[in-house]
This record gives C-alpha cells, structure tokens and sequence, in this order.
C-alpha cells in the first residue's frame, strides 16, 4: 500500500526529519521533468521551510494505483516574503497543491506538481 | 474500471459534443468546492473554447480508485488573450491541470483542478 508509505513519507516532511528522507525519496528524483537528487530535493524543502516557518502538509485527498500516488494537499500558512512570485510578506495564505508521485521500489522517484498560485494571487493581490 | 470512463469523457471534451456531456457529469456538479450544475459546466467549457480555439486535452498521467480519478493533463495551445490573468495574446502555451474528478455511479459528481498558471507566466512574461 503506497499510500501508507505517503502518510509516512508526508509526516517526515511535517517534522522535518531530513535524515530519514531518504527511507521515502531516491537519490535521483525527478521534479516536474527535470532531474535532480536526494540532496537537491532537501534542499528545495529547507528552502521551503526558511520561507514559510508555520508550513504544515496536509492530505486532502489521496488516490494510488500499484506505482503511482496522487495526492490534493491543503496548505494554510504565512509565507515570508515573496512566494512563488506573489508578494504576500507574512499574510495567512490558503492554497492546494495537486501532485502526482511515481514510486520505485517503494521509494518516491517522479514527482509533478502543480501548486495553486491564482488561489494565492486571489487572497492577497 | 472509471479510466474507461473518464477517457470516453475527455474524447467527449475534444469532440466539443456536449450533447453527450450529461452522460459523464451530474446535473448537480462541484468545481473546487464550489457548487454548480451540467449547464453552468457546459458554459464554462465554451468559454474555454472560445478563449482557446485550438483547446484539446491531452492525458499524460492517470490514477484511479474504485471513485476517483486523478489526471495530469497537458495543453499544447494558443489562448487568444487574457488567460488566467496572463496576456497570452495568441502565443502558443504548453501547461500542466492536475485534476481529480470524485465519482458517483459512474458520473462525475466533484472536481478539484490546479491549472500551472505560473509555467504559463514563465511562457509569455
């Protein structure tokens, strides 16, 4: 069952327990197409946390099949500055992110996401 | 199988035939929470046909449950001016809509879609 290795693989991004990504992600992964590494993939979730300190991941939805998971995420936080090229300097921000996780070996290998940045535009433009 | 289905349905999207649309989606139909009905979808696919002429839906990923699908689909298309608050003005655009559609007796009943408006932005800004 993926979808318990996802809840697992979601409550160690929540308790930024970076030392045990590796148990859920492989070396090479893969964000949106473009090829990257374990080390990359933490770093972008540091970088994550450094501009959203209260960042939570929320399941909302989940749907798998034997390699795949598809996952509808909430998120309900106050990022810093400036995210995803939206100006929202510490205002309290409600957005989704749908995003679809390619498993090999019960380890995450693809990821494609798409975050909802009109939701954000919308709360705060 | 719901893929079969939800194929049917995006060849129904293609052909613009929204005669049969009522065979895939509920009169009473949510769009990301919001409540709705058959005909105000219908109305908001011809808006999208007429804003995007060359609008066709592309399946790259597929996922599903015993009541959901979840799609990544690709549009490879040219928007003839403001879409999505970007002044596309008829460029050709590639983007991504993560999307999961909730069934019920074999019609869509709920969706809850996240269109990649900032590949969009990255495209024509």
């Amino acid at each position: 069952m993926l979808s318990l290795i996802y809840r697992d693989y979601i409550a160690c991004l929540n308790d930024k327990d970076w030392t045990k990504l590796g148990q859920f992600v492989h070396d090479e992964v893969s964000y949106n197409d473009v090829p990257g590494t374990l080390a990359g993939y933490i770093g972008m979730l540091e970088r994550d946390y450094e501009q959203i300190p209260d960042l939570h991941f929320n399941i909302e939805l989940l749907v798998e099949d034997a390699q795949t998971v598809a996952a509808r995420l909430l998120f309900d936080c106050s990022p810093k500055g400036t995210f995803l090229g939206v100006p929202v300097h510490g205002r309290r921000v409600c957005f989704r992110e749908n995003v679809f996780y390619r498993f090999r070996d019960e380890r995450i290998e693809r990821v494609w996401s798409v975050i909802d940045k009109a939701a954000i535009e919308a709360q705060v433009l």
